[in-house]
């Protein structure tokens, strides 16, 4: 049997295992499953693109654990009421190819998310910050807010998106988390006087959410919402005198805020800082911008969390996924029940036993 | 909610529609996928290799369906008393990105390669063909068998393999289908005489179980066993005096038997019989060979099948794989249920409202 997790069991998991050590756990298993890094087979996802949308596979493996998410891309859903992009995915056992978990992986992404740009922003903003902008209010937004509050402490929000609806639903969902909460009128005052600001528009076009002269000296930028070919949030010139931060350059560079500077710009993957090997920011006046797109490494370890937590909560299903027969040669077996629809193949034996 | 087939479902789906009709309908549906080969995204599969076995992934889209398989392959796995081959696959609508379909494939997967079989051999072999060999009596063979009584009439087997248990497994499975089943002593005898030759022995080496002298003029060899780099079942010199079918050449050229030839010699792909464009048997006195090695589009076409026939049996669950906020941008209201650890997280504002 291979145990099922659906996004309501994760939202038990996380209520049982209480948010902030929930945050708190999934950040450390991110920055111990980047520093081994080299543990991990990296291969490029599979994506097969449609006129609507895109549909891709991305596989991760440590040698011990091979997990693998199966996720989609279409920006047109909103207007059939469905989510721009869902997700599941699945974890299996390198020693017998076995697969142990299946689980929804929508509010899981959001998850990882969420505690991937508080991991950096731990490293890479200056010490003592507690205001984050955050522009944008979308499905993600409340994740950043909730990651960013249990890592980093931080308890003010400076608040922005072009809908109004987006505004209350963020306030609506945040009201009992203990944020100051300030609407701002456009992204320019969300970004003034705060330590960190968050974009996480959802535009698929070169849009310039964040322009050169909107972030104060010493700000982090924690850039989520470019993650694709042709969406990207961030001015240019705000890059080139900005310190760079990125998961893994290769990825980055295609899909992230970066594809609007040359392939051998500089940049800094996030494992050096937490590693040692590379210096995180510069100086207290220096702008650190986390470019972040999403990597395959980042599902595996909260799909193995999730699998870890739902052994120690109890939480979760069983599905038989896999057809277990007694004997493993002995697959027909399993088709076996069906005596009554025997006679159709084969009536000449019927005769036969009658005569 | 997506529909989920354990393989308990699927052998219901089988009896409910009744097992001649299923392989009926199943070889229609592949001979309709491969007719319309080119509406297919095709792509390399995704591969994970390890010590002990491989882990893949298998997408194929007809721009309507995307269907995935997920399979390993780990050949010490009988020591431990488990399949050395299991398998699911799912299916996603094109135009959303939503999943809908989760099936077990291990079943599912020995359904369509007797299938595929049938398919090629009531094509290539001699008409009127009722005696077939089969030569390893694995967790594949009854399903060959029952394919080809379905779709050729098949009623005489005669049978091998070195394992006696695996011989009694095979006759207890097949004593009510209403088979003549000869017991041979070895791979030549049972090739003797047979109209059709079928090998799915499960050796991971260059082995030769069918050699030059063992067939018969006008045969059909139906060679499903060899299936990977370095697993084959027959003689070259067999190979080179017999006109070779194969599913599709880039790949089999790889993984089937094919690979113990040059890079260029000449083999049809089976599709191109199908349509008429290039010709299949050559006399009666040609031998045929389907070097079988299983293809993306046959995954495809089970599982689509398997989803049409939940629909039409009413047979199958539904699991909760993807998360379903009412609003889409509001991702995050799957945490509230969470009211009693919010306290933890915020703790300030419970001392405001009590203030």
């Amino acid at each position: 049997m291979v145990t099922f997790l659906s996004a309501r069991d994760i939202a038990r998991i996380v209520g049982e295992v209480g948010a902030r050590r929930f945050w708190l756990r999934l950040v450390d298993e991110l920055r111990r499953d980047f520093l081994r890094w080299d543990a991990f087979e990296k291969s490029a996802r599979y994506a097969s693109h449609s006129p609507r949308g895109v549909i891709e596979l991305m596989p991760a493996s440590d040698g011990e654990t091979f997990a693998f998410k199966f996720v989609n891309g279409h920006p047109g859903n909103t207007s059939l009421n469905l989510q721009t992009v869902v997700a599941f995915g699945a974890l299996a056992d390198v020693a017998t190819g076995y697969p142990t978990l299946i689980a929804d992986m929508t509010l899981a992404t959001a998850l990882r998310t969420g505690a991937t740009s508080a991991l950096a922003a731990a490293h890479l903003a200056r010490p003592g910050s507690k205001t984050m902008a955050l522009i944008g209010l979308g499905a993600q937004s409340e994740f950043q807010a909730c990651a960013f509050q249990a890592v980093l402490g931080v308890d003010r929000l400076r608040v922005f998106d072009v809908d109004p609806d987006a505004v209350e639903k963020f306030e609506r969902n945040m009201a009992d988390y203990g944020m100051t909460i300030v609407r701002c009128t456009d992204a320019y005052s969300a970004a003034a006087g705060a330590d960190i600001v968050t974009t996480i528009t959802a535009d698929k076009k070169f849009a310039t959410i964040l322009s050169d002269n909107m972030i104060p000296l010493g700000a982090h930028i924690n850039a989520v919402g470019g993650d694709c070919p042709g969406k990207t949030e961030l001015a240019r010139e705000l890059l080139l005198r900005s310190q760079i931060f990125v998961e893994y350059a290769a990825q980055t560079r295609v899909e992230g805020e970066i594809q609007q500077l040359g392939p051998h710009h500089p940049v800094t993957e996030l494992r050096d800082v937490l590693s040692g090997r590379r210096p995180g920011r510069a100086s207290n006046d220096a702008i650190t911008i986390f470019d972040s797109v999403g990597f395959a490494i980042e599902d595996f370890t909260i799909l193995r969390l999730l699998r870890d937590l739902a052994l120690e909560t109890g939480v979760g299903g069983k599905i038989d996924l896999i057809a277990e027969p007694e004997n493993p040669k002995d697959l027909f077996s399993l088709l076996h029940p069906l005596d009554a629809e025997r006679e159709e193949v084969a009536p000449r034996l019927k005769t036969k036993q009658l005569a």
